[in-house]
């Protein structure tokens, strides 16, 4: 079922953006955890606000209720079940859309899948929403993976046309990756950072939208994490960062770039460094054959613009079967790559914490 | 378990390179199904030559024997095992590598992880050469997704640096899928097939090798089809297409390119043509939320550049800790994408067939 | 993960006796299906008060809760999770068993699983509190089950030594199967249900307990439903129904007893009635090889005696290692099967509609 | 998919009775075992014969071929697929049972589950030669159960009306256990061995059938091992068992009998043994709450008779609809009780090995 996802750190996530409630129910905790509530509530108030001033004006202060699995803070054993009220809903705004799908939006592939009778308030189902029990639990296995010595961080590594700095994939450390994480926008280059909210702000300006790459780095993964085949380190975080609204593309390491380059560029020599075999350059992203190499995990995801933009578009009505021009209205992000990187981060780590 | 896949059409594949087999069991397959021979066959000589001059000098006829699920050709609904002998072995070859591994192959992490148990010959489990039924399986759910009027095909993208011709995302047609199965070298444009096979000569001469870029369409998938959140169009078909040794990227659509537009630039348009829903572009690469949307699904594949090359390269003895200076000897493919092409397709199919 | 089960129709159960809540998140409803909350309500209402005089004094008014998965009554094809709230809790009642396990119950395993931090409030996540959700689950599947013109139905078949009449296994019937539901006692036999109350009144009265024997029936599963090996329907059923707490053995047709028949004897010939062709005896229980005959299947499951009595125990202090006198105070049923009719009803109900 | 059961150490088995081959493919057995390879052929012969001369007179040497994962007798990380070539295979026997199902066999349900295109040779994929299979994987598991302390037998607990001493549920030792495998005729008490044996040849002499029970005891199972609700040792242990063709039911402790006793009465009181906590009584049978409790976990399975049987049977043509008699050639065990002991040590080792 596709909103379950780990055999041992097993989610469930459930909601719909202008539903009762969204939510997560997480099976595999071991008892006696202290829930760090801090890191949770800083992981999620990063997805809400993205800690900087281009989110949605819609406001969820999105305080997770644990209902169950956890006695007096710390974990029981049993399934913890963690309930998110949706508050402030306007579900008015989305009733033109009932029956004219905005492009590049699921409206059309579910009022087919489901017969027309998907929740179409907000998205339903489909709203970047979701991503809110997703960083709740991601906040849940980065604690988990942290007692483990595993650190993972993520910047924005593009905006539009605009690149930030790379991480060195050799080299970079949990104070980088966790420096990133109090930022209000989280890139490397704050010149960069800067030219990214001010090109954002020029497509709010029109009535636009921007995409982008965010690219995330795990620290600390032991050598051999992972399974052969179908069970690799690639296969399970691209399972988990497809489930991100708006990804349409993961590459690990050298990734698409490497595929021009030849063997010799692109393959990474094993060296020592002390006692401890590592490589020279990282081009294969720590991961070989689907195992860690002990080297960072660094893999970038990108993102498609917002769909939704006030601009006028053409669609269809679906029972009419006439051409429309579309307005939405709504409050929408101009751009959702900085509200997506704790998002990334919880991907990563509900993937990780799987497979170590 | 990392070496099966799938709920309705379940795969699980076994064996290594030198082992005295590999094949794969195959789940779900629907009694009363006549299995196309020349269809699989077709596969299996696509995969195990490339219709190439450049494939690796092992030669193996590659003929699956059907040891249960199928009375006289017919399936039965228990459940298919292919077993494909493993013949032209030559395990002396890989004696030196047991504790040395090879910079960007599996092997140290492989090392790592089964405490040097792993079988290293030929890559052991690890090996290209598992893709074997992996084509198997794939030519079996590309008969069964053909009877839903789904069609399946790929072709080279991209060979070092030099780049074929893309696919019309919106009105690339079922022939032209088809007609690349028969080429020797599987591009659009011949005269790029023809550069592509100059610079794969050239690399082969340098004692070096090359990597490139799959583009695969799949044509008829019902509107509708896949599952939110972690069962999705994106995320099966990655999480298939990564069990392939040597993928480091995956992206659908306009992908990582569509991450710098803006979304008045990458949203596709709803059309009519005649009664039916389409869009008008497809940056979104026929997955929208994802489930299909009814166009074209196209996505592109990130192979590395074949890490086994013959110059001279830096590791680790994993026994004495020291330095080494390792020399590949073996027959290996200088680039290994021609013959993926099918491996693609098969892991496309797989992934759809799981979802319709 | 074990609070999880099926894959058509997913359910994933969480909660402890004592939490905030208990609920369960329900995967795979088909969009459309408008809930029928009567029957929700009834199963639920038979569970907690058992229809009968001899239940707990806890007092829950078990109204689920439903925060996603609906839209004005109507299913959207997005997971139902439906809440329950624990109000009526006392759990002071607990506080001596922390460390001295109650004989028969889950309390010693549980404490050596979770290194003795599992919630030990009113058993916490081994309760028979938990059937709860389950019996929810179980009304939404019997809802699509009977949309498949499928009918389940219980009676208690023996409690102590009073053994209630049989099913005819050849010719039960729904009326039989509904009618059942509306008893205050729900024997086939009301003489022997009063000898069986009466029974419970003196096993109460003596600071005791009794077990019992539940048979249920399901009409109209259609031939060949269940799968090979694993996936047959006494697997399947068994795996459910063994999730209810007592539960202690199961056996399908004429079980244990047919062990001492021969074959001559236990064989069930065909026979047509009308075209259809069915069994004329049912010792097979509806089941052969794991797939629906047609007949009726046909099952009992045994329950062990409530293991909480009000008379002295023998126990051990699991810290001070010492030997204990236990009482145990607290709310508790005399006997649990006229509480697990619904229950057994709803295990095998959504085993069922998994294969179907 | 309902040919493979298991998450750690995960079966799938394939093949037909008259099939090329049968087998299984095993995931999850560590890297760096040397198989007992006399271990396996012991069970398989067990099997095989039942080391008794009762069995079927199908002769087969069951020899398996492991393909895969097994370098010099030493596992290596990967699957292990071990096959059986099926020899002796006399097909025509069955010719005329294709439109006419056998009573109590799984024909007629296979028959409209198929399509008429299961392979009806030797009841398929439904034969009781697929134990062979489950045999070998069950004695892997053994194997790695044995390396963890873990102890598994089971002898005939009843044939026909037959019955053996049953396990001290306390105090059953590994001698006891591993002395049964040894037997010829595995009863606890050589009186009633030769009694069952009588009874068998007596059926046999009447062109009939007996059925029977088996009890097997798990010694060393760690306290706490199985997961709560659906993951219990019950319902794991139910899965697999009823996985054996002609279980009918099954019953863990006191089980049925136990549903007539008082709590009093059938509670176990704990108490220390040593330093060690134990149960005076074991009527729970070594599972609380689906929690191993430490003490022996103790269950019967119900086996019906062989429905093969040479008396003439009333069964219809699914092509005529008309009524026939049918007379059943072929070779047939009059009593498969015997060989299936060792059936049920592999299927309680399947359920626990992958639970501990």
């Amino acid at each position: 079922m596709s909103n379950s996802y780990g055999e041992k750190f097993k989610i469930t996530i459930f909601g719909q953006s202008h539903a009762d409630a969204i939510g997560v129910v997480i099976e595999g905790i071991p008892a006696g955890i202290t829930l760090d509530m801090l890191l949770i509530s800083k992981m999620m108030a990063r997805r809400a606000t993205g800690n900087a001033p281009f989110a949605t004006a819609r406001k969820e202060d999105d305080l997770p209720e644990i209902v169950s699995g956890v006695v007096d803070g710390v974990t029981c054993g049993a399934p913890l079940c963690a309930i998110i009220r949706n508050k402030d809903t306007r579900s008015g705004d989305y009733d033109a859309l009932r029956s004219v799908p905005r492009p590049s939006h699921a409206d059309f592939a579910a009022y087919c899948k489901y017969g027309g009778k998907n929740d179409v308030r907000g998205g339903g189902s489909f709203s970047g929403r979701m991503t809110a029990p997703l960083a709740f639990a991601g906040a849940v296995a980065m604690q988990l993976l942290r007692e483990k010595g595993v650190t993972i961080g993520a910047h924005i590594a593009q905006i539009g046309t605009v690149v930030d700095d790379p991480f060195d994939p050799v080299n970079v450390d949990a104070a980088t990756l966790n420096a990133l994480k109090g930022k209000r926008f989280c890139t490397l280059n704050d010149n960069t950072g800067a030219e990214m909210q001010a090109a954002i702000a020029a497509a709010k300006q029109d009535g636009d939208s921007l995409g982008g790459v965010i690219e995330c780095a795990a620290l600390g993964v032991p050598v051999g994490t992972g399974d052969p085949m179908f069970g690799g380190i690639e296969n399970e975080i691209a399972r988990c960062v497809f489930a991100i609204p708006a990804v349409k593309g993961i590459e690990f390491g050298s990734g698409f770039a490497g595929s021009s380059l030849r063997g010799s560029e692109n393959n990474d020599p094993f060296c020592l460094k002390g006692d401890v075999i590592r490589t020279e350059t990282n081009n294969h992203g720590g991961s070989l054959g689907g195992l860690a190499s002990g080297m960072p995990v660094v893999f970038r995801a990108a993102f498609k613009p917002t769909p939704s933009i006030a601009k006028p578009q053409r669609s269809v009505d679906l029972l009419t079967k006439k051409p429309v021009t579309l307005e939405i209205s709504g409050r929408h992000d101009p751009c959702v790559v900085p509200r997506a990187v704790p998002c990334i981060e919880a991907a990563c780590a509900i993937a990780l914490v799987n497979l170590i």
